[in-house]
C-alpha cells in the first residue's frame, strides 16, 4: 500500500514481534515498514482500557515506543533499542482501533531519532490523532551477541 | 512501612487500579501512597518479555507513567491524567520483579511534575535502577464529570 | 509570505520580543506568525558558538522554546509560558542563520503542545534540519496580573 | 568544596567553558566537577531577562543543558555532546544566581545519561528549584577529529 513499505522488512518485523510475549498479548499488525517508516494497527479490547474507558495511557505508550524502535530498525536489519522517549497525550483515546505511524527523522550509525504519531479510529469517524511521540533508538553493533 | 504513606490513599489508588482493564492485565500492587509519593511492585511474566528475554520497555513506561501519575494525585484525591512523559531507559531488565518509585517534585494547580524511578529486582541480589522518567501529571477540575 | 500569518499577531509577537532581555540579546526576527504556527529567524554571531564552532545547543534550545512559545500564544493573544520542553539535536550546525518553523499540534484551554523544527542555512546550501522539539506550552488565564 | 570535586577536571571544564564564545557571553562558572556530578553558578543579568522579569526559560535551558553535558564528560575526559534533552519548568525565577547540580545517572561507553535540578537563588533566601532536566549526553570516539 504504501510506496516506502519493503515486503521483507515488514515481515521480519511482524515474525519478530510475534516471538515477543508482550507483543503478542497486545496483538499489533504491522501494516507497512520500510526506509525509516511503519504503520502498525492495534485493534482494542478491554484490558486495554483505563478507568474513564479510554485507552489506557501504558497502551498508547507502548504502541508508540514499538513503532518507533520499529522504524529505527527498517534501515539495515540491525538490532534495536529504545534509549528514551518522549510521548505527548493530546486528547483522550475512546474507539475501536489504534495507529501508529513512525517516520525517521535522522538516521545516525549508533542513533536514530524517530516520530510517531498515534491515531484512535472508530466506525464512521475520522481518525483523531491522540499523541504524537519523539525517541531516540540506539542501533546495536552487528557484532554484539544476541542473549 | 514508608512515613509519607496514608492508608486511605493506598486503598483508594489500589481500588482503582482494580477497576481498570489495563491494570489488572499488568497486576500491579501498590505498597504506599501519599505526600505525592508513591511505591508500586509489578511481579513480571513471560507476557511482558521482548525478544531478548528482557523486560518490554512498553511495560517498563507503562509502569512509570502509572506511578507519575499515582504518585500526582495524592495531594487531594483529584482525578488525573498523564500530560507528557519522558522516559530514558537505562539497562535491559531481567529479573522476577519491577518496584516504580515515583515522587512529586512540584505540585501545582493544574499540573504535577514527577520523577520516577524503575529497579529491576531478583533473588539474591540488589535492586538495578533501569529507567528513570520525568512527567507532567494534569490535575483535572473536580467540576469535571467522571465519564 | 505565509498564508497563515496574521500581521497584527506577528507584530505584537515581535513588540514583545523587543522589550525582553535576552531577546534583544538573541536578536531574533519573526517573519510569520498565526493560527498557531510561526516562523522566525536567527542571524548567527561568534557568542552563539561552542567549542567546535558550530552553534551552541543552548542557543538553538532557546530558539526552539521561543518557537514553540510564540506559536502556543497565536491563538488568542493570551500570555504563554513554556511548561517543559524536549529537544533531539540532529547534527552539528554550522552556518549564517537558523530558522525555527514551529506548529502547535493541539490546542488546549490551559495548554498547547507544540513542535518546532530548526533548520541551520548557508548561502548557497539547502537549509538542513539540525533539531527537532516538542513542548507544552502553559496558556496563562486572562485574569492573571502581567508583572 | 565537593568531595566528588577532582581540580584538574574542573579546570578543564571551566578552560574549555572560556574558549567558547556562548559561554563566555553566559559567564557561567564551574564550582565543581568529578564524578558524573558538576555543579556550576550563573549569576544573572538584564539580558536573561524575559518580559515578566523572570530569567528567560532560554537561559535555565542553556544552563541545564551544559551542565547535564560537563557532568557527562568527567567519566574519562572524553569530548561530548548534547544528543536530547528534556526540561520541566517549575516555577518563574527570580533572582539574583542560578545554581545548576547535574549528576550522571548511568554512564555507557557510548551515552551518559544526566540529570540536572537549576535553583534561584536570592540574598537572605532559600535556594528555590525552579527547573529540572534530563539528558542524554553522546560520548565521541576519541579518534574523531576535533573539527
Amino acid at each position: 500500500m504504501h510506496a516506502y513499505s519493503d515486503p521483507e522488512i515488514l515481515a521480519r518485523l511482524n515474525g519478530n514481534s510475534a516471538a515477543q510475549g508482550f507483543n503478542r498479548w497486545m496483538g499489533l499488525q504491522g501494516l507497512a515498514a520500510g526506509n525509516g517508516q511503519v504503520e502498525i494497527l492495534l485493534p482494542l479490547r478491554d484490558d486495554m482500557r483505563q478507568h474513564h474507558g479510554y485507552v489506557h495511557g501504558g497502551c498508547i505508550g507502548a504502541l508508540a515506543d514499538m513503532a518507533c524502535a520499529w522504524a529505527g530498525s527498517t534501515n539495515g536489519g540491525q538490532d534495536v533499542v529504545t534509549s528514551n522517549f518522549t510521548i505527548h497525550f493530546l486528547r483522550p483515546a475512546m474507539g475501536k482501533q489504534l495507529r501508529a505511524k513512525a517516520r525517521t527523522i535522522r538516521s545516525g550509525k549508533t542513533v536514530a531519532t524517530v516520530e510517531a504519531e498515534i491515531f484512535i479510529e472508530n466506525d464512521g469517524e475520522e481518525p483523531k490523532l491522540c499523541a504524537t511521540a519523539l525517541a531516540s533508538i540506539a542501533v546495536l553493533p552487528e557484532a554484539r551477541p544476541r542473549i
